[in-house]
């Protein structure tokens, strides 16, 4: 696959066409019910209308999970009771149709483009898994940086990569997910660093923790962002981030690149999200934000981005599993939009 | 059709099954993720256990709209500023696919069964439509008893033979939804009356008023209440209500009695809902709140009832759109239990 570097997509994005969103407005208004009454329905489509240029927009009607599995250093500090192989193990469950994820994109007709990423572990026998990795897992950010400059680029690239390859293969919704024992560590630090926001504030219980587990993971997340002042946004992302976050962010901005709407899974997806806006400018309006995960984290980046999350359904599982939720919902939206009568056609008024 | 009466049904409904809700507790415990990851999902994924008394549950395939129609006496009062003619009129929209409800159900794949219950003026010509009016509308119920104890009952009834005819072609999960202008007015002082609450706090906009017809609609509804006073269940139903909401009441009676879930749409339909736990105690476990709406009604009704709704996008469209929309969570919610591989069958842990 010879594909767009970061650098290259990051270029060719462009701003939303604001013509398109304002003629959906008026067009929300012509439609058979009271003003307004769709309520978010009516954002989801306007803002579907100013990412394709088009009012209305198509339907999209394939939804494609991309998600992006990578393991952290940062467990060897004790930041979470599951162990480290649990990622190469969710990984083969996700490739043999098992998971959460599998389940949920099944049923909403989505498809799942899986990627290694950074998983420690041998995973060339799963044929279902693209196999991309960078290296094997990032270095422990409580002690050093996460990842030399090189292999976060490479891992932005491999993001870029995949965005198009889901593209040219039909996908017209692309979905975040992830996979990665650790990542909300590396989220939280993100997050405390780009947004700004308070470690505490961003710090979350992740898979569920404990208070021993929790008081270190808090520790550990202040000091990786100390280290991080004065850093520019790239600096940041190698010394606190993840190989699968680094990656998340290229496939936003790939997306984006290409005009394509994002639908944004929970906190570390908000974490890439939040590197891709520090990095490119202007890709949160191509973007959805998929539920109100529970993850604090997730929060400050809704806030700080003004993204209004599509479900609130209590979830803290991570793979892409809220967003692959939502894929109707915006699904819905642009169905309302295009295929309603106006008041005209249907004679009332 | 030869249906079963309203109490016929009301006699059939059992308590829902807590050794399978109990099961799936305990599956949810061993399923590949962390424990109660999956939030809300699991909630919902227990109680289709509960109702359906197996576990895993099957995943609801065919969703069914069973949207009733009908007109309101107490539009003479000027509670809306919507002409009575427009029910008809979007009766035709909704019969010739132009609603907001047909882009809805085409796009989660529910199908839609349009019942005329009691619009003023002829609709046999529309084929799409299933003719069963009760009478031409209701009476004004700001100056007399809405509809005379018969013609409730005959709705009710109405309502259970829906239900039997959608769920004898398919439907393993019925959705509620309504068209009828001047229909909040009633709702409202149904569940004053029946929850009960202050009048005011369930008295909303409806299609958004202004602030004439909301203090009219306040005041209309604060008297129908007083006059409603001793009444039993039945005898509100008929002195405040609407023959479409006599109709829901039925169909979720009709539903609950043959263990078919069912996703319960806003303020219109959760009045509905609060009539048939009044008359039914228990009916209320076979349902989902499928929406947050904006109408204030709809939060006590959920707040009395224990609902907690699925989704919350600001929608005050009514037509079971907000029911509909939740669709394809409900249908995930069974897939993730059933689907879901153990901890034992991927070899983690």
């Amino acid at each position: 696959m010879k594909s767009r570097s970061f650098a290259r997509a990051a270029q060719q994005v462009s701003a939303v066409d604001r013509v398109a969103e304002s003629a959906a407005e008026e067009r929300q208004l012509r439609l058979t019910k009271p003003a307004g009454s769709l309520g978010d329905l009516e954002l989801i489509g306007n803002r579907l209308a100013s990412i394709s240029g088009r009012c209305p927009p198509q339907i999209p009607r394939q939804a494609v999970v991309c998600l992006f599995a990578a393991d952290h250093g940062v467990v060897a500090s004790g930041v979470t009771p599951w162990p480290q192989s649990v990622t190469a193990a969710m990984v083969e469950n996700i490739a043999l149709g098992g998971a959460g994820i599998n389940a949920i994109a099944d049923t909403v007709g989505a498809e799942i483009l899986l990627v290694d990423i950074g998983v420690v572990g041998d995973l060339s026998s799963l044929d279902a898994v693209h196999h991309a990795k960078v290296s094997d897992g990032t270095k422990n950010l409580a002690v050093e940086a996460a990842m030399s400059a090189s292999d976060a680029t490479a891992a932005l690239d491999v993001g870029v990569g995949v965005a198009d390859a889901a593209i040219d293969g039909g996908a017209d919704l692309v979905v975040t997910g992830e996979m990665g024992i650790g990542n909300t560590t590396a989220s939280a630090a993100l997050i405390a660093a780009l947004a700004p926001a308070s470690p505490r504030e961003v710090t979350g219980r992740g898979s569920g923790i404990d208070d021993d587990h929790y008081v270190r993971k808090a520790d550990i997340v202040a000091a990786a962002v100390d280290r991080c002042r004065g850093f520019s946004p790239e600096q940041v992302l190698a010394e606190v981030g993840g190989l699968e976050i680094a990656a998340l962010a290229g496939l936003i901005v790939g997306a984006a690149s290409r005009r394509v709407p994002v639908l944004v899974d929970g906190v570390i997806c908000c974490a890439a999200l939040l590197v891709a806006e520090r990095l490119v400018p202007g890709v949160v309006d191509y973007c959805f934000a998929g539920h109100r995960a529970v993850e604090p984290g997730a929060h400050v980046v809704h806030e700080e981005l003004s993204l209004r999350p599509v479900l609130d359904l209590n979830l803290r599982l991570g793979e892409g599993s809220g967003a692959c939720l939502a894929v109707p919902v915006v699904q819905c939206a642009a169905a309302a939009l295009g295929e309603m009568a106006t008041f005209d056609e249907a004679g009332i008024g």
